[in-house]
């Protein structure tokens, strides 16, 4: 069995939250400003836009939502018709927009219903012809809706709205972030309990590898009724330089071992937690990329709030790395990727912090510098924040620590 | 703790099988059958004919495959290279198609980087500028392409390939799903010791939930590495009728519990599971329903084979449930779906068990009859099968049981 996890992990409710609402005006007001048609979004349900502006979990194949300035219609197949009615229109916020679905020619491809919908809706009506979508819209959707007279114009509206986080989606992101540190726990207890053994780190008799840590730390997660997504990537060593690394390596004392672990909760919301740990450390590289890394996480860290300029995080970061005497010039050896990206239905949405633009109260972001040499190893450490008018609010928080700590 | 699995699930290897090669010689052949300037993909790592095409995990942000008769080039992110260069390049097979990765003007659009691509393939050649694409290309791609000035041509290539696993496929859908079945062992277990408390199900003292049961599915598939991909689907009573049920409800004794069970494996490959228990049953519809949906499913499975048109094994299950006095001309009540659909790295694919088509050796499908009553539950039945000259493979075997049974 595992050890418990590591001291130090949030304490995590057994519930999820409720779902997030989404208010669409937004969208119906760039409709509204536009004199468009409406808006239109085509994808499936593994679509984070539709996701987002649908709630609905939705099937496998194209689906459509519509929105004009006072309407919006989500498109399902026959079979989806009570889920997508208590998703999209029970739930609804009170956002002055009426919404339905339509299960109408429910045979037809969804690009094709987006038209018919927007037929209905300009009925006696002087709008343009002026469709807005998000630029991902699948073409032949697009050729759908070019065919039956549309003009396309690619919009931001949707990603935009979805920049600034509300209360409910805050809720949602705390606790998938809070279980993502229990699986860090479990991680860190189960390499605490592993014993040098020349090359090997042996863990109930067996040599441990970045998989079998993969397990414990899923298997924790899903406890907690959180999927990881497959996005559980441990390296250790020259592994844990290679940033995606989800493959299966061997873990060995004094190693860097690099857990970056983003998880997914029940309403899309993700978690995203990056430690580095070594286990019989002899000093050296390892320990001193550990010291600049986390001095740079923290000075990053002490830049974030609202109105301070996303690129400058950055900065920040690689300023202190290079005093430090690493690299921020290489794809491969030192600080080699931007210090953060937003989360949200999305692993990787916006802000960008290599942006000129202001951080907005409302933006959640991951802060992660790190630094890396593929012959040697790699140290990333990394919090998920909330951008307060005065700083930030760490969704939930996780010691930072080098040597291991067993359960407590 | 969780009790043992119940009894009669497959063993399973802690092994994962190796990645699957693509051959390309389809999509190439296409490209030469159309004369066309080459075939070009363009998504995310979310896309599964990226997926299936390139092997690569991937950005979250678009990336393409482009492929002419001999070559075929992936276009990646820079801090994606040495991925990108093992999981494309390195891990080809031998299918006559030299691949590359380009790393060149990576802060393109994908749909840029493919139709310069396409530019360098064409110097020298008489092609047309006709180019191959799968329908569901994003817009903006297609319109960069079109900018560039070529003509797009969709192509079912790729859906078509998908269609007929080889062997390597094989083995990862037989891992999966055989971790799928240990799932399903681990849900059968609990429901077998949870105890009738009035109108609860007590579990360890606590009334048990859907989010309960699902919980210990994900967590026994996380221990196996794993991911629930969020398609643990388990309903109860009226729940169970519900197709996509992935939210709480409480379990009453003599309620009909439907799991349905659909994790994704490391290589993308899907299992896909269904069984149906009633705790405490008093007979009624939910036996009468059991009873019809084995009988379905036993002569829907009995008619699958090679040749076969894929269509009348829908129709052997529909009037096996006929027989049995359940509807199916209702989208509520009765049998309101198809019998099944393939299953690959998407979870939804060919071949359609309601077309013309004759099933082929190495198309993979579910065989899934059920009956729904919105007011009372759902019972469905669930194999993973892959079509073989002669009949079919399970491609792993679990029990099918009314009544729970516990640990072994």
């Amino acid at each position: 069995m595992s050890p418990d996890p590591a001291p130090g992990a949030p304490a995590v409710s057994p519930v999820h939250p409720d779902p997030p609402r989404t208010d669409l005006s937004p969208i119906a007001d760039a409709v509204e400003n536009a004199h468009a048609a409406g808006f239109a979004a085509v994808g499936d349900r593994f679509d984070d836009d539709l996701r987002y502006l649908s709630r609905f979990g939705g099937p496998d194949r194209d689906f459509a939502v519509v929105v004009t300035p006072d309407r919006a219609v989500l498109t399902a197949p026959g079979l989806f018709d009570e889920q997508a009615q208590r998703e999209f229109v029970d739930a609804a916020p009170d956002d002055g927009i009426t919404r339905a679905v339509s299960t109408e020619n429910q045979g037809d491809p969804a690009g094709v219903r987006a038209a018919e919908l927007l037929d209905d809706f300009r009925e006696g009506d002087d709008r343009s012809s002026t469709v807005l979508t998000p630029a991902s819209i699948p073409h032949d959707a697009a050729l759908y809706l070019e065919a039956a007279g549309y003009e396309l114009s690619s919009t931001t509206a949707v990603a935009d709205a979805r920049l600034l986080k509300t209360a409910a989606e805050l809720a949602c992101l705390r606790r998938v972030h809070a279980v993502t540190c229990r699986g860090m726990a479990r991680a860190e207890a189960v390499l605490a309990a592993a014993e040098p053994d020349g090359d090997d780190l042996l863990f109930e008799g067996e040599p441990i590898t970045t998989e079998r840590l993969r397990r414990e730390v899923d298997a924790e997660m899903a406890r907690h009724g959180i999927r990881s997504a497959g996005n559980t990537v441990i390296g250790a060593g020259p592994s844990a330089a290679d940033l995606h690394f989800t493959g299966i390596d061997h873990i060995a004392p004094g190693e860097t071992v690099l857990l970056d672990i983003s998880p997914r909760g029940p309403h899309g919301y993700y978690g995203d937690l990056t430690r580095t740990f070594v286990v019989g450390s002899d000093g050296g590289w390892e320990r001193r990329a550990f010291v600049a890394v986390e001095q740079a996480h923290e000075e990053a860290l002490a830049t974030v709030e609202a109105g301070v300029t996303a690129g400058s995080v950055h900065e920040e970061a690689a300023a202190e790395l290079t005093a430090h005497g690493f690299r921020i010039d290489s794809s491969a050896v030192g600080f080699t990727h931007g210090v953060g990206h937003g989360v949200g239905v999305s692993l990787h949405e916006g802000p960008s912090l290599r942006a000129d633009t202001p951080l907005e109260t409302g933006n959640v972001v991951t802060i992660e510098p790190g630094v890396y040499d593929p012959d040697i190893g790699g140290v990333r450490i990394e919090d998920l924040v909330a951008v307060t008018e005065n700083g930030y609010e760490k969704l939930a928080s996780y010691p930072v620590r080098f040597t291991p700590v067993g359960s407590e």
